[in-house]
């Protein structure tokens, strides 16, 4: 069984938008077991659109579609999609009951041209649309099915989440795919594929591949087979046999984040956090906050970005700015003692170091970046050399500050890896 | 003239990461004024990257392509092409000492499998990569341009602007394409069609498109013609137009962002800027600091999560939480007046709400946010109600934090919008 995603936008094709739609889509198929052929990003014209769907052969058994479906005149999917299914018109209550009930709970008067929203296409079941005003539709032609949906994604995911996977899981079933994913930080792909080469050539008919980005790379290892009869245990044990390689730098499996980690086991431990940060700016902080529930554990963070703020606000000794400059071992453990202090957590990160692509010197070129670490057990700080471009900096330095604090509150904890990781 | 980019890699189509190369190089291709036709994602088989060359007709004069490239097993797309383009192989001098200089400067030896990444098909221009081991490679066939690219955004960026888009400039002329985006901040959709309708009904063979992102709407103007002579007056004039009838919510042109129009215009006349957290977590801070040079204005952030932290760094006054709640009008003022006393800034900016999606009451809501301004021209505080989604929420505070500050500094400089815009 196999789908295609088509995105329909002039602002994808222009790069004004990046289309994350896709992504999401392409993961929730996989889980269903369904593989993704290809994803189609096309213009929005009733051109292109046609062009695009009369490029759906049969071996396509299911199409989703988003974007083109919003109330103002540069969206013409749905009228392209009538033509194409050779449909008349109808007005759909409900629908027309959700867009106007949409504008009345924000005490907003409907604008008019949303009223044309509740129009839909007589031969598709729609999928109502619980976030917004577009609602999304359900064709089908010469046993494949067509399902378009509006680009915003946060509309979009309720739709297919709610309406249109309950359809195909009942329309469809598809072959077994297993997925597991070791996520690692701090090592090279290619230093990484020495490190487990041996194990790597055992596989079998599974498949490895190894997916790097910034700061971390990622192991995913798949099994597919028609009924999925011990699949799951082949992976798995493939996955634990890999874990002794590559100890030092794994923290989790599939889309684990390092922050949702150290997250974990702070909240289970009743431990608390918090961090300083200079080239980091916020970004440490700001990934901690986006779990939900971090509250019981982040108590805050100070983001110095002057000498000034180091001294007023985590109390850094002046003379040591002299004696070593901000960028330095010694700043770094004072910032993080600072504030571990001032925020009264048990465990405190710090960052001071040079983001780029300017400021660097002979001596503490650009990339240059101290982390410190402080507990009740004492304080240390490490130093990095990255390189000039700026937001991949301050990315990989707040990865790395993430995976001392795990080694250390592992440590602190008597934790090892693979008691944390099964 | 017409490009199709693909990009190879499972990855894209298991939905595990989000294809971000193709937008930044639709967007380059805009920029040389190169249409492009398609955004197409498949598999890393020999199968489906033949199966896509196959798919390129007469009426595609430039493919690019990226992903594959790198020295692991799973990367096949170099011996896909040589087979597709009927080529040998040659060893390529230039690229093997960059490959050994690579690891030589990490201090790192180079793994045997880099090694192969030095052979090239001999019938490809091989385009330098300066940032990695695998290079691009250009091919020709049938008046068809096929650019083969590393995935690694880094690395792709660089081969592209440096080797490939020289030789694009010499080889196509393409036709005159101008867009001109007006960026807006605080004002959906539909009703901002409301309010530009007049405007937008006179724009004549002008295209108008709207493209709503979290907490913001861009109106992109496009005009296309053979020539081009007088195409960006006319885009301009349109422009123009417009502004008056947005000013409430435009704040600059094209890819302009919040934090770099505030930025220069507190650099511009020496004024500093502090913020103080809650909600948001350190994502204002992040935002602030992601641009370069933002040491200049930017001072710091205290990220305080916990009433303890608001009370310890920025001298809240606990008897404010009893009476009025972390989430008030109050404790936003003197969140932002702490701050900017603390880290003795000229401007202050502070959030304090419930980014979801949990921990709302009867009274406050999910979603509530209260934003905190402070200058020496006094302090006030905004409520907004948001919706339940937590990432959205702290992007859509953040987005109106920047607008209050660019609104005061703004005021108190006696600036306009369209002086500071034009």
């Amino acid at each position: 069984m196999k789908a295609r995603i088509i995105t329909i936008g002039d602002e994808i094709l222009i790069g004004q938008i990046i289309d994350t739609n896709s992504a999401w889509l392409a993961g929730r198929l996989n889980d269903l077991g369904i593989g993704v052929e290809s994803i189609v990003s096309i213009s929005d014209t009733q051109e292109a659109i046609h062009l695009a769907l009369g490029e759906v052969d049969s071996s396509i058994q299911l199409v989703l579609m988003t974007g083109g479906l919003g109330p103002t005149k540069d969206d013409i999917t749905k009228h392209a999609l009538a033509k194409w299914f050779e449909s008349g018109w109808s007005e759909d209550q409900a629908v027309l009951n959700r867009v106007e009930q949409h504008f009345s709970l924000r005490g907003v008067i409907m604008p008019e041209v949303n009223k044309g929203q509740a129009m839909v296409p007589d031969n598709c079941i729609v999928l109502a649309n619980e976030n917004g005003t577009a609602p999304g539709m359900w064709f089908e032609q010469n046993g494949t099915v067509f399902i378009s949906m509006p680009g915003v994604p946060f509309e979009m995911k309720s739709i297919f989440a709610d309406q249109a996977v309950p359809r195909i899981q009942k329309r469809f079933v598809g072959k077994h795919i297993v997925h597991r994913t070791i996520m690692t930080q701090g090592i090279g792909e290619s230093t990484l594929m020495e490190i487990i080469a041996d194990w790597e050539n055992n596989l079998g008919d599974l498949k490895l591949a190894y997916l790097p980005s910034v700061g971390s790379v990622r192991l995913r290892i798949t099994g597919v087979s028609e009924y999925g009869e011990g699949l799951q245990e082949r992976v798995d044990a493939q996955v634990l046999a890999a874990l002794p390689l590559v100890e030092e730098y794994a923290y989790g499996f599939d889309e684990a984040k390092l922050e949702e980690v150290i997250g974990s086991v702070l909240k289970s431990n009743s431990l608390t956090l918090s961090t300083a940060e200079s080239c980091t700016g916020g970004y440490i902080s700001h990934l901690l906050t986006s779990v939900s529930g971090s509250s019981a554990y982040f108590k805050g963070s100070a983001v110095t970005y002057s000498n000034d703020a180091k001294q007023d606000v985590l109390g850094v000794d002046p003379a040591t700015f002299e004696k070593y400059g901000a960028v330095s071992e010694q700043v770094a453990i004072q910032m993080a003692e600072g504030v571990r202090k001032k925020f009264r957590t048990d465990y405190a990160v710090s960052t001071t170091g040079i983001a780029g692509p300017d400021g660097g010197t002979a001596e503490k070129p650009v990339g240059t970046i101290w982390i410190g670490v402080s507990s009740q057990n004492g304080s240390y700080a490490l130093k990095y050399s990255m390189g000039t471009h700026r937001e991949r900096n301050i990315r990989k330095s707040a990865l790395q500050a993430f995976q001392l604090i795990r080694k250390e509150v592992f440590k602190n904890l008597g934790i090892s890896l693979k008691e944390a990781l099964s």
